[in-house]
């Protein structure tokens, strides 16, 4: 499989996945797509039993969803959901957590709104580096996030340190990640570097069938919270539909498109959001 | 408003409430009175988007309710709930919570019983120092935390930590409370102050409709926890009224009023019931 | 009561259960039934309030389930559970976490498969010095801790941390069972042996009144879990049945069995199975 933002590398049973969307790894639509294609390819592939996600750029993970993107996909409605209670980030997620490969993030660089979404719904654990940045930068700009995040947070984190990540929108460093539980752990580069080497050598070494079983177990143990994770996906996107039908979003939007999805801009993203919100 | 027990400084969209009930900040049933009053002014007024909860002597933040007031009231029938499944702290407590404002606490001193409990059901966010004091006392006094405490502290904690916090009865300080998810983060006060500031001025930008947003999403997320919440409020009362009519209770409580709540004896509230119960 | 694998001693409410089954303290088919029979005493004796479950060997609290009982009992169908859905470990298990005594376990030296599945699931607190190693080697040996482990290492630690310590099946340090809440708190044995002094003395003053009425909130608060809590007891059985009839789980035994539950080889059990597992 060729991809434009997805490097793979299949090494045995181990695929390496590499995000790869110059300059700052957008998770532009084309991404999306190509990760629906991925997760059916792996969901047809049983001779991969591990998925390493991690970025070809070490200050960016997945900067966020592609605003140019979006606004686009805002102004066609043919692109929009079918289903009100569920929109295309939320099945994209929900299909990758139901894969039956054991799914791994090295999270380095910022990981933000889509991109930390993506992995808090998806993977089945998180690691990171210090220096990792992961922020929900949506509540600065008059949304929520609302591909799962939101809910997701909530769940991991717990009502209050979730709640304060959510509204607080800023950079939470992997330190802090680790902390409130948003990651499994945290560990400089290179010692994370040799944590996953050996924690994929154990993966590679379980059965389908042994990690089928540890899944069903977590699946009983996590029943009653099924309904409740559906009911949270549908409050997002009535939170969605409510922001995007007020002018804010679209003034914030429109403000951070004029001022450029660059490099520049985004390394320090809230600071960006609230220079722009001051001069809006 | 004014009030005796709490101070509240209004800036733009935020309310500071210093709670100010010399000497040692006891919860009376006069505080209680005022924080349901404060309750429905911000039930009413949207232009207070975030409430910050502090205290106005270091050493205490509420000492625990005012056992004075505790014994009046059993001694007068008409000041008893008339709902056997909530009592007057849950209600308050669950009053407070569903305000729409964003509410913090920072705790510094001691934080015990009744202030514990509104903390950790009515805030949405609490930070404390490393010298900060967190105990439920109660145990300590054959009887539980009744006004949610003991429910929110399962809930936040987890069982095996929270079954410790409640049956030991000792004091947490703050890096403890951290550890046992009490609370968001501890911070020494002068950087704590900084990241409330940061913290604080982040969320006055926040729209309240953005905040309800997330609100919606967390009710959704947790719903399946609100009947069993209830149940455990209603638990609470059971153990209560279990409590009161053993006579334990009453000489443990007839012993602290002896000894006096001075702020001599409660700053190491923990030791004093101690001596109090072997003397005893 | 005399037991062949449990040192008893009572002081006062408190009682002591050391475990003793040199060389490697195994959890063997005798210990379980001298476990089952002190539930039986401990739930008619109400003059014992605290249980203190520590290891007379400092480098094995339990070493793990042995497999000689384990291949034993396979061979013969009269030992097996008349119930399908719930096992003799998990029956063990939750007939320990219902004793109205308040259940603590200080955790010193190597705690693998049956014995941290007790420990999760029966006792209402843990502690564990830096140098303890928690561990789930079962999904090394192609199946999957089925006493409750698995589902209360979900509860424990959360869907992402518990997917890493059941399926990574490596020794976890104490300091890493505190960071992933496997553990109450990690400290150095002799402050351990303080903190442990200090928070069992205040324990054996809480009367069973009030560790009753705790129960009952917590149960009121948890009630949800319940159900979902028997599927995971019933999933663990079925992934258990389905290993059982595979060929790897059997070969794994052999080959442990045929190298030896030696102190030797279970020092770092991890290892040794590894290098069983290549040399297989």
């Amino acid at each position: 499989m060729n991809f434009q933002t997805l490097k793979l590398h299949q090494d045995g049973a181990l695929l390496r996945v590499t995000i790869q969307n110059p300059p700052i790894n957008l998770m532009s639509v084309t991404m999306v797509q190509e990760l629906f294609q991925l997760g059916g390819r792996l969901h047809a592939d049983p001779g991969i039993r591990v998925v390493l996600l991690d970025s070809a750029d070490p200050d960016f993970f997945i900067a966020h969803f592609d605003l140019e993107d979006l606004a686009r996909a805002e102004a066609d409605p043919s692109q929009g959901s079918k289903y009100p209670d569920i929109n295309v980030l939320q099945s994209l997620t929900m299909s990758w957590k139901a894969l039956p490969q054991v799914k791994i993030a090295r999270i380095e660089g910022r990981c933000r709104g889509a991109g930390l979404e993506f992995l808090l719904g998806a993977m089945d654990m998180r690691f990171a580096t210090p220096q990792a940045q992961l922020c929900f930068p949506e509540a600065s700009g008059n949304f929520l996030a609302c591909g799962g995040g939101s809910s997701f947070t909530a769940l991991a984190a717990g009502p209050a340190r979730a709640m304060e990540v959510l509204l607080g929108a800023r950079d939470f460093d992997g330190v802090e990640a680790e902390r409130y539980s948003l990651v499994n752990r945290t560990l400089p580069a290179t010692e994370l570097d040799a944590y996953l080497q050996d924690l994929v050598g154990r993966l590679l070494k379980r059965s389908p069938a042994v990690v089928a079983a540890h899944r069903a177990v977590f699946a009983a143990v996590y029943s009653g919270m099924v309904e409740p994770l559906f009911a949270g996906l549908a409050a997002e996107n009535v939170g969605m539909r409510a922001a995007q039908a007020s002018p804010e979003m679209k003034a914030g939007i429109a403000a951070h498109l004029k001022a450029g999805q660059t490099r520049e801009n985004e390394l320090d993203l809230p600071a960006t959001l609230a220079r722009l919100a001051q001069a809006g």
